[in-house]
């Protein structure tokens, strides 16, 4: 088991904050304010252009891929980092679709999270409406898998629940058809063992800023299979992802493999903030940070469901259907929510209903989810959610 | 005229370097570091998730598009910051097709950035190949834009030879015929008096690396001229880009005008950084800035071409038909270059045989200037360049 009092050293975690939302943007590594005053002053600073070659800027996208490879399961090589979860989403999709040719439906599920699905109706429309996109209820997906699906496009945990695709298994459902799959691991990466390789998916897309904590708006990560990967078509074929870049060439040329993902500059500060962000890392499994979060995620339901009678899980009751993230029912969640924070702990609130809680044990032990537990309880029994005091109250702030 | 001396105050220039490379990367504002290390600790450390809204995060993108719009002559409220130029220039390109879905033809010239054509071409082939990249020398755009051009795209200042096309008159050449334009700024925001507005672009994007001094990476910009704000289809249609984003709705609804180009979640760290660099262009004209650029660049082509005569002035000689950088033919381009790095004055190079300095008045002055002309004569001077001692000195390093 990692030391996880020494992980938690690492991060700058507020003053009377417990904090339940790495789900959506981890905190700040402490190691990353150097790293970026560093990058800043003496590489910038310093090198100016040639910190590119000099500083190694242009090589991190792939070699930050890697480490990620290393914590999604990923084969070294076929990972790369760079623009947002949207832009790769799209260029995943547009590849795949490129892949299966005669095939018309891109198969996906009403609990994705939404901009998933927008990129997959941009693409569509930009490919000029010959496509459906098909979306099922989540535990529908496996019987839709038929053979007119060219693509699989899921996000492996449900952002609002927590409810985990047994993703080897959709997977294999998939190929039998002859479809592909795309996987989304932005709840997945650094939260629970994923294996991309052994589970076979054929491309798989995620985001640094939640369980990996590499800051607001930190890139994106790419993972091509190796079989597919000379295949793959980029849409968005951009000179970085050019055989050549600096050939300045008049026709574009596929680099190999997964270097063609690359599109245009990399974000070499936020890349900076990354670095120390992966660090933390190093030498931690995710396997043991999932089972820990399983333990903490076991309390805080356990004490909430002790305490707060009007909510309701809304998570998988089943550790292993779940990602790490807890997540309950409330009629007014969005203000129960607010209460909680203005108390201390930061959760969030995801529409209609939901107040969710990601469980991230890099920085979280027994008393965080002690503590909270106690807050969310002390809101909640609060006369606030009585619903003529309720009502009042909404009238007037 | 601005003080100059003031806004170099307000870089960090490294000791003992002449950096005529900020048409590639704009060095370090001193401001940078500060307001990073701000909003590392005081905003994402601190407020952690609710940085969002309490830092104002997620406005950011339109207040500084509206910064860098006053730099280039565009509307307020009409400019969206995010990406990079490569992904704006899709964007750009497949709205505008789709605006002229009865054309095929992208008009473009061979002396634009490569990423620009490699984009289309990746469009292209997402589209089915119903359209034709057509690429003809930069002299010949005007005479080529006939009926059956859907788009114009071009990039105003050639990144080699700093050769400036005229962006109003080939725009209403374009629009006489009822195609559209698209103006790649990547040379030209904040290097030259751009406006989009008054000269009618359709569409504009570039890059914040460059003369705006944004940092390594910084994120791209993208203007859609009010006129089209309305009927502009994403293609790259994300969540930030939703009329609701935080409705989590199922399907894709655009928000109003240009915030609809908006795709992922937008890159904080980086903004922070360039927040501070747009700071320095406060009470600064780019019309003032230009003047001088032309000053200082008239004053290094005439001490270059008394010194060294194997160069070759490869820019404009009139200064209106240039941006802000000298170019020059040299058949050793990249070792000489190479030598003058070394002894301490950076430009840059470009195949097959371009030297190029960028001339950038807020940080560079006469003295600057002579420096360089003086380590790039010596370097000239040397017998590097004898053919002989060249082709020795070449097979031993």
């Amino acid at each position: 088991m990692p030391d996880f009092t020494a992980t938690k050293s690492r991060f700058h975690l507020p003053r009377g904050v417990t904090y339940l939302d790495g789900n959506s943007l981890g905190p700040l590594p402490l190691a990353a304010k150097t790293r970026m005053a560093q990058v800043m002053q003496e590489e910038w600073g310093e090198m100016l252009i040639t910190g590119w070659n000099k500083a190694g800027w242009m090589a991190q996208p792939g070699q930050m891929g890697d480490r990620i490879g290393r914590l999604i399961g990923a084969e070294p090589g076929h990972v790369m980092l760079g623009d947002t979860l949207s832009i790769k989403v799209y260029q995943a999709l547009a590849a795949a679709l490129a892949l299966r040719p005669d095939r018309r439906v891109i198969l996906s599920d009403t609990g994705n999270f939404p901009t998933d699905l927008y990129m997959a109706e941009g693409l569509i429309e930009t490919l000029g409406k010959t496509h459906e996109l098909r979306c099922v209820p989540p535990e529908e997906v496996e019987q839709a898998i038929t053979e007119e699906v060219a693509v699989l496009l899921l996000t492996e945990v449900d952002y609002r629940t927590g409810r985990r695709h047994d993703m080897p298994r959709l997977t294999q459902k998939a190929h039998e058809v002859g479809a592909l799959a795309i996987w989304d691991l932005a709840h997945s990466a650094g939260a629970l063992p994923v294996d991309v390789s052994g589970g076979k998916a054929d491309f798989a897309v995620g985001c640094t800023y939640k369980f990996l904590n590499g800051g607001p708006g930190a890139p994106a990560f790419i993972y091509v299979a190796p079989r597919q990967a000379e295949a793959t078509a980029p849409a968005l074929s951009g000179w970085l992802g050019h055989a050549a870049p600096f050939a300045f060439e008049q026709t574009y040329r596929a680099a190999p493999g997964v270097a063609r993902m690359r599109v245009g500059t990399p974000p070499v500060l936020a890349m900076a903030s990354l670095e120390a962000a992966l660090d933390v890392w190093d030498g931690v499994e995710v396997a043991e940070v999932y089972a820990r979060a399983q333990e903490l995620s076991e309390r805080f339901i356990k004490g909430i469901e002790a305490t707060c009678p009007m909510l309701t899980l809304a998570s998988p009751r089943d550790p292993d259907q779940r990602g790490s993230q807890v997540s309950f029912h409330f009629e007014h969640g969005y203000e129960a929510m607010q209460a909680c924070i203005a108390h201390g702990v930061i959760g969030d609130f995801r529409a209609p209903d939901i107040m969710r809680f990601g469980i991230t044990p890099l920085y979280l032990d027994e008393a965080d989810i002690d503590r909270a537990i106690a807050v969310v309880s002390e809101v909640m029994t609060d006369d606030l959610w009585d619903d003529d005091a309720y009502r009042h109250r909404s009238a007037v702030t």
